[in-house]
């Protein structure tokens, strides 16, 4: 049985209290947030005080990025301490005597239940044993458990700026372009989702199609006359960037 | 019945004649090609003879899009003709007495089968008998049929550009990121998967997360200061342009 203290009671910590205290070889004993909590959804303790800190095998910390590294100097435990920070390097929990990352590599939304039995979770700690403690606790609930380092997780997580933040954008900028032309955007949900889906079987590489790839250079004009200007120059960089990318692989 | 000729037969048309050929209420009759095809995966007739052409109530343009108005001018016929492009407007077909747009709003693979059953499939057309025998074919294989106009259609396509083409790009970066930093791309499939699927609950708008929308200016910096000089540039502007689109809204 591990015994675990989740410190921060946001997005992501509400997610993974109420995941962990599903799985038998995990209890979670106590949780800490700076605030009170309305209504307490979860079966553990509660205190809005550090020095209440009951002891634990781990103590996640899931708080915003700029404020872990302070807040860990304040935490006094013999326990391994992580972060669930995609950006954030291990060195920010320096203070601790045993110090690790748990990174659930996805976006979670307030309120909309989610498995992580299919979520990778991204673990990191300098010692041996630690490392196995927190595999064993990521794979409590996840199927998809990664050993990375500091800087491949800073690439990670950039990447999933990408396809997450940025591909987010994507779909805002087709929902604007239809409501401005009184479209249905759910017309284009279809093909959101084959476009996700697609990657499953071809490379993105491979599965890149439209006029930037194929060159046409007169859908491209008809495209940029009518756009709005912000939205012309994010067509015509990625545009850009499309058309250099496939030149180079020739 | 409503007897069919395909003109054409690349990525979609083949996808087209492989879902009619399944409908009992339509009829392929006849497939012209430019070259012949080898194997010949129909049940239908086949031509490389525009002028043996049979009569057909609808003949289905589908050739690429610049090359469609001159090959319309030489199709000499009193049946209804269409061609299934996003953004080539109807008066393409000004020659035929009878014109119309029937467009599957969808991004076709070869040789991944495909159902229409959910594709969105956009009609138009002047004559209001010929409106409706493009819905009954279209509503053959289609839960999903919409009229919309030539006007529409062309801001639909620049819209499936950005959700469809520029989605899969950022798929492509967050792919190519992961490979110089040997980090296993199908550790990002889960977030993939799980972007897309949030807009069926969320709109985009409000499903936004990251840096950018948070205005973590640290982060942002961070990320930028590793990345390769082409995808700096996406990033600071699609970052740039998600900060304006939530100081607008505000």
């Amino acid at each position: 049985m591990i015994a675990i203290s989740v410190l921060g009671y946001g997005n992501l910590a509400s997610h993974l209290v109420a995941a962990f205290e599903k799985v038998k070889s995990v209890n979670v004993i106590q949780i800490y947030n700076r605030h009170p909590i309305k209504n307490k959804p979860f079966n553990a303790l509660f205190t809005t005080n550090l020095s209440d800190l009951l002891p634990a095998d781990i103590y996640i910390i899931a708080i915003p990025d700029d404020a872990i590294s302070v807040f860990s100097s304040k935490l006094k435990t013999d326990g391994l301490v992580v972060h669930t920070s995609g950006s954030v390097p291990l060195e920010a929990l320096q203070t601790q005597s045993r110090a690790g990352v748990f990174y659930p590599l996805q976006s979670f939304t307030k309120g909309k239940a989610l498995s992580f039995k299919n979520i990778p979770i991204c673990i990191e700690a300098t010692d041996k044993k630690d490392l196995e403690l927190l595999f064993k606790l990521a794979r409590s609930i996840s199927d998809s458990v990664i050993k990375i380092t500091t800087a491949q997780r800073k690439k990670l997580h950039v990447a999933a700026v990408f396809v997450n933040n940025f591909t987010n954008y994507m779909y805002t900028i087709g929902e604007s372009l239809c409501e401005d032309n009184k479209i249905d955007f759910n017309i284009l949900k279809p093909l959101i989702l084959e476009t996700a889906l697609k990657i499953e079987t071809v490379s993105p590489h491979q599965a890149q199609t439209g006029p930037a790839r194929r060159k046409d250079v007169v859908t491209i004009k008809k495209h940029l006359d009518f756009l709005p200007k912000e939205y012309q120059e994010i067509y015509t960089l990625l545009t850009q960037s499309i058309q250099k990318n496939y030149d180079k692989k020739l």
